[in-house]
């Protein structure tokens, strides 16, 4: 069920008219500008907790996060005040670029195509002037340059040609990068390696149909997957926010971090629990281990450089999303003061997820067995090469599940025929270099776990001191799990600790379990946790230290949302913006107080050509758990597909519970492909 | 579809005959006994891959392995050829218990109610000998008691009570430990502690319908999900050989493992790319991590204790499984020479899987969006307390993923009031102490790489030596796969670093990749790696060898199957049996030649009370995944959802493929939960 408000709620995006009201009151100050941002400035949490626990107080004010770029490429952080109509903040910025637009990244190429000095490179990569308009251009912000600074905003062209329009670019890059100027709009500068890479006359490999059917066709032995809910979905939307399985949650969605989840509770038997204030990717980093110039630069920040909802699709029904889904749109300002709608930019739907518990005894097959289902808040952003599927997952048994798929295309570079990558890269097709890379996300917890005062402890399981054959530890099988709590922000500072299964539990030690006498918690599992492999002191550890830890927990405070800055393109890092400027000399204490919690987590991508040209998905995920949180097991009354106990057994079955799904058949009956197949009773060990 | 075929493969599990003709074989020469294993004896290697290869070759005659306890508690190994009718081994073994059976376990709760000195601590606990009906067991092997010994064979009854006979007894442990012995079929010992633990009085909890009734009531929120497959399965059965998506392989069951997977292949573009011979679980070891008498013999190998297969479920279509499910079933002898059936004992799907690849073009919202299907091979098996769901996940991209589930109910000991666990445990409910343990699990990999002479690497993501700042490497950014053969038995004991995201590359070195050079390869990589907890020289230790590293690697040989030992209960680990003999000295060669890798896995499992009394699904992972194996992205080939290129949407979209999904809908159609939906065509970044 979905209701229609007519009151919007502090924490939705801002509205198309919305955003056309701040662009009008800044037209009307400022004149003609370029809008790089117009979104919610986010409510002070003193005053949205307030309203949160009784709407009868304040309701926070619709206030507009403002940032231009004048004329001579002068940017401008502004606040506008959508109730009064009044700009409150008007600053201009020194050496600060904003986000890269979607305008931005598209004006790059033609400029390129033009530029005698790119077609002249162009010409020596093997390329004729009249076939500039197959020459293609990913236009990256130059990150940062240490020769031309961050007072002009520049973009580095990674070169790529299409011998054919439908071909894949990315098997044929061009060795030169020009850097334009944003402002000039032209090209300012090329980098040509010492080394030159003229263009491959490798044949050309395709993923579209067309190849495919000249490769031998498409696999013919598929049959149909069918998913339907026939009575509707069991999840309810107010607005944008929604209700499913005792969870309560809002979505809300920005044009950097994309999908943010606020204000998360769970209802356990008529009472409401806060888990997450807030929760959301508020960066992610992607830096290359090449160390030739100047594949340094590639470390894209693509949330706080280019935005997850800048770059997000418009989801399809049957094609990105299959059953039974509800789409949210999402609201944008365009560069020149219009606005952009994307359709369908979050799809929200649940599935079936297997067996949620089930025990047999083995005594007499008495048996229950449930069966579980999951609700997926779902995204997927176009980061020019590459693609992120980034989930959102909700258990019934109060588990959050962030799950992030990888796919789209890999950042190449050209290559000569024998080179040797020196173990920087692979060859993953003819004159196609794969660079190592990693993907590292920053995922922002600002936890409310029973409440808002929050410690943060390190779980590591480790054995007991006692040596093997001492009377505390005879057999040497004591083990248990160490708890550490981070007291200040610098002692928080942690890394992942594979020897000993650590784990990070969000507690509030106000509220012990009533039997386990531990304090409810949430507990972080996650496991794919590479370390920031560029090192100490190097320009990508400068710029992202949020990547420097696994973990690293703040004090709250009001717009410490976006770990590398909130300006990213073209920062230096240094100093280092965003989480080390926060943790400063780390001497603030995070002990029982409200907290935000950083996790850093991701991949390590070592190419192969199994990933090329385009990739098959790589999942990342991890889990948020509930310990020592709810009274007991919390899904014991979902709903079983069977349930018999022992009294109802040893009375021939009489009075079982059977919910069986009576729309599963055998696959197959008599040798062909069946339809009907038969339901069967016994759900025992041993099975007659 | 499925083809019924007159002729047995060699590695089908013995059929109900093939029993009942052995049994009637050694009953004619031996008389009465005990039946504790009649199963496949795997064919020879080498035989078995000339038969692979060429089946005019001689096919593998069908040898029964057998294992019976005759009077007096004689254990006695024996093979039988089913062909000839004869016994071509029996050998009487000392000191060695064979396999636990069903009948065994279901002997011992008998013999406790009625034995006077377990009355006697009853009544001690508080339970009146009028109510010895309410007290049960759960008789495990002893496991290793060095006060006992392995001559006779014994098992340690867990004990619980429940108050209603539909009570979950788990809530209720008693605190005293009898001891049997299972020839004379009588209690000959009871463990007593020092400190008594009175039986509990607290209120019962339970899972049941009506306490669930009583409690509040189910969950009245869940709307239906439909999966269905209304053409059929993609899926095709030869006997028990399995083809799907390029996949094949054969689908094997055995009493101790389970489920075996032999001969898998991949068919890439018409040449069948061998991969693994045969893969499963081999054995696992849950430890539990109390000091105190008599907790170090809670360490149960459930698969050579017990057996995957012996305490395997009947599956249950439309509970267990969803969708359009294929079921093979199990036959076992019964220990007094019968049959015992496990009908639905594996089932076999196939789901969507989401997102299979995706890329759109930025500049022109060209895109592609291709949805992926996975296969499911899957087995649930109850020990005793826990439910283990195993399923072995097959991907269209040459990916396997073993995933299992871990459910059912915790162990519990009894508690005092107030008593301190001192971490070894945690109090889940009221008078209930779980303590602490760790589900450990060895998969038993024998790869066929492109071939049988494998080679095993370590591969750790590690930082170029060069300091930041060198000419090598002047940015700090330079990273790469640092490789690290594994040439002999002793350098192959490696584990999980997670500084390194290390991985596990089973490389084919004569199958380099024409286009990257690198070794075709299947990669390990497994995050759920926590080291064995019971230290060095523990009796976990000694018995549990293989779960001292996360992986070793032995070169095969025939019979090396089971890493703890051919006959676990009541070994003392002095010798360590199984993989450390096999290791021996550590200077066997196992490089570029026919090798095993052993892999244990798991999770350490701290109590918590959303684990009682019956705990929603854990789930485990690893993948094996092909790298520089396939010529480039194998799944190419699978039918896109919808696929439009440059040219094509030039042309406003004239031509696009677009296969999308009818059957999906929106949710809410006008503020309703909906039925009709519309589908989008625009598939696009920026969507219009």
């Amino acid at each position: 069920m979905v209701s229609a408000t007519t009151e919007l709620h502090p924490l939705d995006p801002l509205t198309s008219s919305e955003i056309e009201t701040a662009i009008n009151i800044v037209k009307k100050a400022h004149g003609d500008v370029f809008y790089n941002v117009v979104s919610l400035h986010e409510p002070r949490k003193a005053e949205m907790s307030k309203w949160l626990e009784d709407t009868a107080a304040p309701k926070p004010t619709r206030i507009a996060d403002v940032v231009v770029i004048a004329k001579g490429g002068k940017v401008y952080d502004g606040l506008v005040d959508l109730k009064d109509g009044k700009i409150t903040k008007w600053e201009l910025l020194d050496g600060l670029q904003p986000i890269i637009t979607m305008e931005e990244l598209v004006a790059v190429e033609h400029v390129c195509r033009k530029d005698p000095k790119v077609i002249e490179q162009c010409e020596i990569s093997g390329i004729p002037k009249e076939d500039m308009h197959k020459v293609y251009c990913d236009p990256w912000t130059i990150g940062f340059d240490e020769r031309h600074g961050n007072k002009v905003r520049l973009q580095q062209a990674l070169m790529y040609y299409r011998p054919n329009v439908d071909d894949c670019q990315y098997q044929y890059p061009l060795d030169f990068c020009p850097i334009y100027d944003a402002d000039k709009e032209e090209i300012v500068a090329i980098d040509i390696p010492k080394v030159r890479r003229p263009l491959s006359k490798a044949p050309a490999i395709n993923y579209h149909p067309a190849a495919v059917e000249k490769a031998g066709g498409y696999r013919q032995d598929l049959k149909p997957i069918n998913i339907t809910q026939p009575e509707g979905v069991s999840f309810k939307m107010t607005g944008r926010e929604i209700e499913w399985q005792s969870w309560k949650f809002h979505i809300g969605f920005n044009y950097r971090e994309g999908i943010v989840l606020n204000n998360i509770s769970y209802n356990e038997n008529g009472t409401v629990r806060p888990i997450f204030y807030r929760l959301s990717l508020a960066e992610m980093v992607v830096p290359y281990g090449n160390p030739e110039h100047p594949h340094q630069r590639k470390h894209a920040f693509d949330l706080g450089e280019y935005g997850a909802g800048y770059m997000t699709n418009s989801l399809s029904l049957g094609c990105d999303c299959k059953g039974s889904i509800h789409y949210l749109d999402a609201e944008f300002p365009s560069r020149n003061g219009g606005i952009r709608t994307i359709k369908n930019a979050i799809c929200i739907h649940e599935e079936d997820a297997g067996i949620l518990f089930k025990h047999t005894d083995f005594r007499d097959e008495s048996s229950i067995v449930t069966r579980a289902r999951k609700l997926i808040i779902q995204q997927v952003f176009t980061a020019a090469n590459y693609e992120y599927a980034i989930q959102w997952i909700f258990h019934q048994d109060g588990t959050i599940q962030p799950e992030i798929k990888l796919t789209g295309i890999l950042n190449t570079y050209s290559m000569n025929p024998g080179e040797d990558t020196h173990g920087w890269g692979t060859q993953v097709y003819p004159g196609v270099n794969a660079h190592n890379h990693q993907h590292l996300f920053c995922l922002r917890v600002d936890p409310n776990v029973d409440g808002p005062n929050n410690t943060v402890f390190v779980s590591d399981a480790v054995p007991s001191d006692a040596p093997v054959g001492s009377p505390e530890n005879f057999y040497g099988n004591a083990f248990y799990a160490k708890r550490t709590k981070l007291s200040t922000t610098g002692e928080s500072k942690t890394d992942y600790e594979g020897k000993t299964v650590r784990t990070w539990e969000i507690c509030n030690t106000n509220k012990p379990h009533p039997v386990s006498g531990k304090a409810a918690s949430y507990k972080l599992i996650s496991r794919e946790v590479p370390p920031l492999l560029p090192k100490e002191g190097s320009l990508v550890w400068k710029r992202a230290g949020f990547a420097r830890h696994a973990v690293q927990v703040t004090k709250y405070s009001d717009d410490q949302l976006w770990p590398a800055g909130r300006h990213v393109p073209q920062t230096s890092g240094e100093p280092s913006l965003g989480l080390p400027e926060w943790i400063g000399d780390g001497t603030e204490s995070i002990d029982n107080t409200d907290i935000v919690l950083w996790h850093t987590f991701g991949v390590v991508h070592i190419p192969s050509p199994e990933d090329f040209p385009v990739m098959p998905v790589e999942p990342i995920t991890l889990l948020l758990k509930p310990r020592n949180f709810f009274s007991n097991n919390p899904v014991m009354n979902v709903p079983p597909s069977y349930a018999s106990t022992p009294s109802q057994v040893a009375a021939g079955n009489a009075g079982v519970y059977d919910a069986t799904d009576k729309i599963s058949k055998l696959a197959f009956t008599n040798g062909t492909n069946g339809t009907n197949g038969s339901c069967c009773a016994s759900n025992g060990a041993n099975g007659h």
